[in-house]
């Protein structure tokens, strides 16, 4: 007979979907879920919970990864992207009334930088960046082990770094942010103003379809396609500028790259390297490793889940 | 009869000075002493340092800020601005043996940050960016009471993050960097491009003359010259696109700017927070305050010394 163990959970919401995952101590998901999400949260979530809870061992708390800000001295969520404030502004009290458990709330890329760290591409080191690029560009910072997230929970924001003063107004009230040319949503935009001019590519076809994804342009570039893997090459160019910043800016010596954009694979990581290398000081450039990050949706619960368990044992 | 001081030697060493401050443990200087520099850079220091410690009370270490990146794991000199490598790669080493006194070194911005951290704008704070604006544009990072200088000691290099993918080629390798466009020497070349085309401006007849400098921009803006506000407010944007990324980046509560650029004072601060403020995300840039540094040339060996102070004691 084995001892029973003390499991965690792990919860990512999303403006589409709902991610649960029991977790064992170590950072393994035991068992998951995943659910379209419901106006009713608070209630779907208390549901999901109980489910995982009956599972096996005991659940010793919960955490929380949430699209928005987390402000570390109310714990409440603000700026929530794709869901309405007043359904997670106060998710930590409302899940702690309904559950009875301790629960944690984190920004979503915080939580899976904090996943990749514990388990995933950054296991075994102290300090690293962590960039989230998909629907938008969001990031998180690692520095001796711990989340650095800043003065009031919003650090890591490279996403929203000026990358051309004259560029594209970006929804975060600036212009010529990483996030314009570099998104998920902006692949798609790119590509479709090229494609009414170029009309040889296979892209040309799928490009007037409402559906046309980013996801497209990175099939198409995989199955040899030339206009769409320069599109995906540009966009590691643009995604390698910001690096390269970060670089310069934090000298740190891993930079963990994850999110939908990332499914590319090498076609993306390898011009994203060589643009960092090109335009980030040499010896800063050399004491860093770029890598993609190994968790795939995976992070965001499982590091929610570890930041609970660590916020127990500190 | 008082009791004799502790007192520490703080030494900044540029391409053209050399500055050496008797230092007590509260970050005050005592007795200052500058010189141009020799190229017997070794002999000439112990001579400044030896004097110095003739004046008062015992000295229990130097500290030498150095233009150049230091590495951690050899405590030499790599990349020095305006200096030939072979005077500064072994200062650590050649200066302990000159003195029989502890030695650190560090790169010029840190040690300056360390300073305005310490006994200037800084002070009472726990994380702050600091910004040297000059003939270059370094800066340097203080996380929760200390220099966080990185994996290699490189950190805070933000004149060299991209603001302009397609801009001017920069000296580091990259193009489009902070840099290339708010440095004082680029104040110089774009008030002189702008002039060659219009020159109803007082500054026309100066900037003929091969002595022209960022400072005559600077005094002719505070003269009331439209031209020269304009060339200064033109690069308080430009840095305070910097600055915002770094706010977003780094969501600090304090960001510090110092070097001559910030000579111009409030017309050059004002343009830096409004672009600021327009360009970050509102969230983080309420967390954030921006303002002059105070302590002028003195914030690199006052910094130095007290840096030197804090490794005896930590």
């Amino acid at each position: 007979m084995t001892t029973p163990r003390t499991n965690f959970i792990g919860i990512n919401v999303s403006g589409e979907h709902v991610r649960a995952a029991l977790v064992d101590e170590h950072g393994s998901i035991v068992e998951g879920r995943i659910g379209g999400i419901s106006k009713e949260l608070i209630p779907q979530l208390a549901a999901m919970i109980e489910d995982l809870r009956s599972l096996q061992g005991s659940v010793a708390a919960i955490g929380v990864a949430v699209p928005g800000l987390v402000n570390r001295q109310t714990d409440r969520v603000e700026f929530p992207r794709d869901l309405p404030s007043n359904m997670v502004e106060d998710l930590h009290g409302e899940l702690t009334r309904a559950t009875g458990l301790r629960v944690e709330i984190e920004n979503d890329a915080n939580a899976a930088a904090y996943g990749e760290y514990k388990v995933g591409a950054g296991r075994g080191s102290r300090n690293l960046f962590y960039m989230m690029i998909g629907n938008g560009i969001g990031g998180a910072i690692i520095l001796d082990g711990k989340l650095w997230t800043g003065a009031s929970g919003f650090a890591g924001e490279v996403g929203h770094i000026t990358i051309d003063t004259e560029g594209l107004d970006c929804v975060c009230g600036n212009r010529g942010c990483l996030e314009t040319v570099a998104s998920a949503p902006s692949i798609v935009r790119r590509a479709r103003e090229r494609l009414n001019r170029d009309s040889t590519s296979s892209l040309s076809r799928l490009a007037l379809n409402k559906s046309f994804t980013a996801e497209d342009v990175a099939h198409q570039a995989n199955e040899g396609d030339d206009f769409a893997l320069m599109m995906i090459e540009r966009t590691g160019k643009y995604i390698g500028t910001g690096v390269a910043s970060v670089i310069n800016l934090l000298n740190i010596e891993l930079i963990v790259l994850g999110g939908g954009v990332m499914d590319a694979g090498s076609l993306i990581l390898n011009p994203i390297i060589q643009e960092a290398k090109r335009r980030a000081f040499q010896p800063c450039f050399e004491a860093t490793e770029i890598v993609a990050a190994k968790l795939g949706l995976d992070a965001a619960p499982i590091g929610a889940a570890m930041l609970a368990r660590d916020a127990i044992v500190s």
